[in-house]
């Protein structure tokens, strides 16, 4: 089957591995010539994944229509904020009917889209679908066991990808909820940053299990509201990505919230850590949400604050703790 | 207010201390006479709770009527094998109508029972409760923010425990679903069990966290077929108590399923651990429940096939990831 990875990335690399690795022929588009011509070169994503070697069936190129000519499933693979451009790019060359699935993560800024809408904003003729759940690219191009949840609106397509994907090592599940598993995925770094805050209080680990828990409980009520079945939460896209997220010990989520935690401020912080820190901005968006749906999300408020109205981040603990008293739901 | 805590264990001392310090007065049973002697003395646990003075208000004592005798809520926190006979020795002691708040976790050995009903089934005059969440007493003892749940029948009896407990350093939430609160805490041990076998074949982060999410949907279904709702196990006492024990890097759990995963026998292991393991008394009580209620629980099958029909654990993770294809539920 020919397969085209659009986005050359740590999770498209990982992704073009593991299906050329089941005998696909994976065509690996790079945003840039000179990274396609790196990768011809390196036989692998020295940036990314250093150490993998390319099988043989990965062809790498920069040419859109070569990458998606005859294949029968594009994967998207961009990072979020290169969404809507890449989707411009990609849509003259997307058949009636086409089977596209995202497996990157996030919200577009500004819209508060999913990614999945802006794909299909963009590409309206295609059949959109999304991945998500607890992977690690370098664990997945490594070979070791991974889940993964796929969702469409159509669970025949579910169940093509499905089948596409799964092998020894890559097992997928299938759903209908794309609303549920997209923003399990997007919104998981606020709480990633909240533990990180958590953790720079030198508070332990009751604390940074009751704010994973309670601010899934409060993603999961965003998303009800949005039309998301709850239960997704509960599953890999939701739990199984947080736990991922919150315990991986390099995530810059966690670096950033310690330095919140010990007092620092948002611009300290930012200029310390000298990267994207992703909770920060999904931080604003879930904010945003939460009263564009009207949902209470206590935890998402507090982080917000901590960020932009100067709270200091015991204090907004300690209001967390002391809210009005409560059923658990 | 007076209450009793009848089991000095770190949990039933840390309870007694958090209680204490929020004002009430503390009766603190103690299994035998030398162990009241030696919290007397020593005013503090210096086997589970090293460091942590007892406040004013904690009064040891080793006999049961005097600990009960006017206690407006009495808190049972015995270790789960002792269930049966410290309910025996406190039956007496138990007005119509007591409330009792047992806080230990567990299931009795070959009833399987949950402990709120072999306290049910000894103390039929009184109104059991269950308390649970991500707590480890250590923490607790030091003041560190955590979060609970407690369950009741009646709600009017969980918001005048959540009363007693809610502090600013102790966040308490109502719930009526016992069971579903108390599986959690109960079944937990298995999965972590699972995620060290995970560690030890040298697996990620992505292998462990499917592991976790999809364990907890095997517990919820079974939770599900005793009677429980479902959602309570995305709640503190389901993913929660499971993030805190899976992370817990002391944890035996982990040490015996690392030697597991390792290719050590069942045999090998408990003496190389030297302790009980809960987990793997756990997995056998899963394994028995599963069948018991037509529930299928393959994670749970397949830790029960390697700690005792000798099945190889790479093989069973092949096992488990090669499943025939499913929705994710």
């Amino acid at each position: 089957m020919k397969i085209a990875v659009i986005g050359s990335g740590g999770w498209g690399t990982a992704i073009a591995i593991l299906l050329s690795s089941r005998g696909h022929n994976v065509y690996l588009w790079s945003w840039i010539q000179e990274e396609t011509d790196r990768l011809k070169k390196d036989r692998e994503n020295k940036e990314f994944l250093p150490g993998v070697k390319f099988p043989d069936t990965i062809y790498c190129s920069h040419d859109m229509a070569e990458c998606t000519d005859g294949a029968e499933l594009i994967i998207t693979a961009a990072p979020s904020p290169a969404t809507r451009t890449t989707a411009k790019q990609l849509s003259p060359h997307v058949k009636e009917g086409q089977k596209i699935v995202n497996i990157s993560k996030g919200l577009e800024e500004g819209t508060l889209l999913r990614l999945s809408q802006v794909y299909k904003e963009e590409i309206p003729q295609a059949d959109i679908s999304v991945m998500s759940g607890p992977s690690h690219a370098e664990e997945v191009s490594r070979g070791l066991p991974t889940t993964n949840v796929v969702a469409s609106e159509h669970i025949d397509t579910a169940k093509f990808i499905q089948d596409v994907f799964m092998g020894d090592m890559f097992r997928v599940y299938t759903s209908t909820d794309i609303i549920g598993v997209e923003l399990g995925g997007a919104l998981k770094n606020v709480i990633a940053l909240c533990a990180g805050i958590s953790d720079g209080l030198g508070y332990g680990d009751n604390t940074k299990a009751a704010l994973m828990t309670r601010g899934l409980a409060e993603i999961a009520r965003l998303g009800k509201a949005m039309g998301a079945n709850e239960k997704t939460f509960m599953g890999l896209s939701g739990v199984g990505d947080l736990i991922v997220t919150c315990t991986s010990m390099h995530s810059r989520n966690r670096r950033a919230g310690i330095l919140l935690g010990q007092g620092k401020s948002l611009k300290e912080t930012l200029e310390s850590v000298h990267m994207v820190v992703e909770g920060v901005n999904t931080a604003t968006a879930a904010y945003e949400m939460a009263h564009k749906y009207n949902v209470e999300m206590p935890i998402v408020e507090e982080a917000y604050n901590i960020l932009y109205n100067g709270r200091n981040a015991r204090e907004a603990v300690l209001l967390l703790m002391t809210r009005e008293k409560r059923e658990e739901k």
